[in-house]
């Protein structure tokens, strides 16, 4: 874009939005330009919906292209009236696993993948991960299928987002939950499968069931992932034309609750109210008995007081509150594309380190994410006493 | 006041503040008009900081008089750097018992006492039952003491703003912390104790002791207040020149975390986060062992996950999100009083009930005191399953 008003001249024309709203977003940051050395193309993202498309929304002025932003998908408290007001008695749905890694989003533009997150940036990590994993794949489904999206969660220890081993997928992978037109129809649950053609692989699938069967089904399901110590259930209507619902184990809540203990100041706001919620909800819709809520309960306080304590003890011999996620890179040349992509969004807070270089070429890394509001908090409570 | 202009004025030469400061903070709302059946006099009160003078400050203009706001008590996360910070190395501190009421400034006009809330309000509940159970030793204070303010703990089984039994004081009970000027100089310790000579009772003293002595002391005396369920200690300067600090026990924390959670949309948020932090820093500065901290963990995580569990299954049979906390009046006309003025600082959701009118006169009424947010998110999960 040479200024500005081309910009929304763009914009405007691909959003269907009038220029002033435009113009409006382009000043209050609600769109952003984003121009880096990765891609080669410049793009704008959603910060927040606009215009009748949602957070996330990335736009492609010289390809013409829109995708759309991943919908945010609403949370059951409790599961049974909760399936029976969206999917009506009678209805039925499909149970795929939630993953616990991060939403991507991957389209094509002049015959290459790339994969945006859930804020409508192009991660350069994900993208060379996800060539690398099933690059060819994906091409070849995109090919055929020129107007799409494939939504998919990126997992593993190496995510830099959500680093959690999975034994599906040791270091990283992809599993697909969703395909979408530009347009924004998502693909039922039987188009989807198409997907497995091209040796994608999905996110498991536990069935299909009607409303009564999975009133008695999730909450077994549920247990199960509990006891792996994975994180949850989609519950989709086949069709997928109404909204889906997510539904969580304990396991998930318990280690979401260590990690934002972890780094109080930053995280403990957002978190512990939200998954303290969840537990008292599944406690009560499942009627637990006195030992199995001790258990719950015991749970959730050693997760917060313990994962406090411990990240004081840290801190107090010298660490920082800062997370390490390992990361491996294909080359020293996308090592520096994703070292530039986390200055621009992180501003510097998190940062990259080389640990070794293989002869092949590949780049063994470490991400140190720095929790800078829970460090500076920190440090002077050991110094003062106070807040 | 005949009107707003003539109130400018006065509450201009009173606080000393010029007139546009106080007509702009008439207009935002940061000074506010108050005019009930009870008092007889008007007056205003600040509900933030402002021309230098502490929230919850009182002005009565007709009789010339400024009570100021009690200012916010800091708090230890951890105790020994906060003592030695604060302190200083051979400093000399005052350690006193924080009682769990509500914090009230007792001052006199014309003769009469009056009460005030933390939040600038005169309350005619605690007003009242104040002159009951101290009014003489009071009056006779303040006449001694023209100049003064009374700051001290109403408690007990029947305070409508933190209900909490106490054996000194079964249904209220009013303890003595400070004593201030009007021209907001604290008393020094010593000064303080002439209290004693007129009857009023004051909050416990565990002592005087050294900086380096209270490092030790004011752990044992909390550890002891926890086991009696109290809440914790205020830590003076006893010349009262540096600010206090306060610490509190593990069962406070607990308690308070319990009583959030039967109402988690309404006080959650506020809540939990601040509590557990406490909870970390304790068991971390006690260097707790792993048979401590697995129960500290456990009643954290009981007061959460139990406590919203309970207050669902009162839900669900058919309850309110609702507190409710026993009062008595001495008379109806008392009663009356402070129906209205529950009515004026709630706009009602919190109401009035009698129980029973003894023969001679006295009311036993209860107040029932509604959580609106709570009540209404939880009806609506208990039939959409969602929030």
């Amino acid at each position: 874009m040479r200024d500005r008003e081309e910009a929304v001249n763009y914009l405007s024309e691909l959003l269907g939005v009038e220029e002033w709203k435009v113009r409006e977003a382009l000043k209050r940051g609600t769109i952003r330009r984003v121009k880096l050395s990765f891609p080669d193309f410049e793009y704008y993202r959603l910060v927040r919906d606009f215009g009748g498309y949602e957070r996330g929304t990335l736009v492609v002025p010289e390809h013409d292209l829109v995708v759309r932003g991943f919908p945010k998908i609403e949370r059951a408290l409790l599961l049974e009236p909760a399936l029976r007001t969206r999917f009506g008695d009678g209805g039925r749905v499909v149970v795929e696993e939630k993953m616990n890694g991060h939403n991507v989003r991957l389209f094509e533009v002049e015959g290459e993948v790339y994969a945006a997150t859930r804020g409508g940036l192009i991660c350069p990590y994900t993208t060379h991960r996800v060539r690398e994993l099933c690059g060819e794949e994906l091409r070849s489904f995109l090919e055929d299928h020129p107007d799409t999206v494939v939504c998919a969660e990126f997992v593993g220890r190496e995510n830099p987002y959500v680093s959690k081993e999975y034994p599906e997928a040791p270091d990283v992978g992809l599993f697909v939950f969703d395909v979408r037109d530009l347009d924004g129809r998502f693909w039922s649950f039987e188009e989807k499968r198409a997907v497995d053609e091209y040796g994608l692989e999905r996110v498991r699938c536990f069935g299909e069931f009607s409303v009564e069967e999975a009133v008695e089904e999730v909450p077994r399901i549920i247990r199960e992932l509990d006891r792996e110590g994975r994180e949850g259930v989609v519950i989709k209507d086949p069709g997928r034309e109404k909204p889906p619902l997510k539904y969580t184990t304990h396991s998930a809540h318990v280690e979401e609750l260590e990690w934002a203990f972890t780094f109080a100041f930053d995280l403990g706001r957002d978190f512990v109210l939200t998954r303290t919620i969840r537990e008292g909800f599944q406690s009560f819709e499942w009627e637990e008995d006195e030992e199995e809520l001790e258990r719950r309960a015991a749970d959730v306080g050693r997760a917060i007081v313990e994962g406090l304590r411990r990240a004081l003890e840290r801190m107090r011999d010298g660490g920082g509150a800062v997370e390490e996620v390992p990361l491996t890179f294909a080359s020293m040349r996308w090592y520096r594309r994703y070292e530039e992509f986390v200055k621009h969004v992180t501003g510097g807070t998190h940062t990259l380190e080389i640990v070794s270089e293989d002869d092949d070429g590949r780049v063994k890394a470490v991400l140190k994410k720095r929790y800078v509001r829970t460090e500076d908090k920190v440090k002077s409570i050991f110094e003062e006493g106070v807040l």
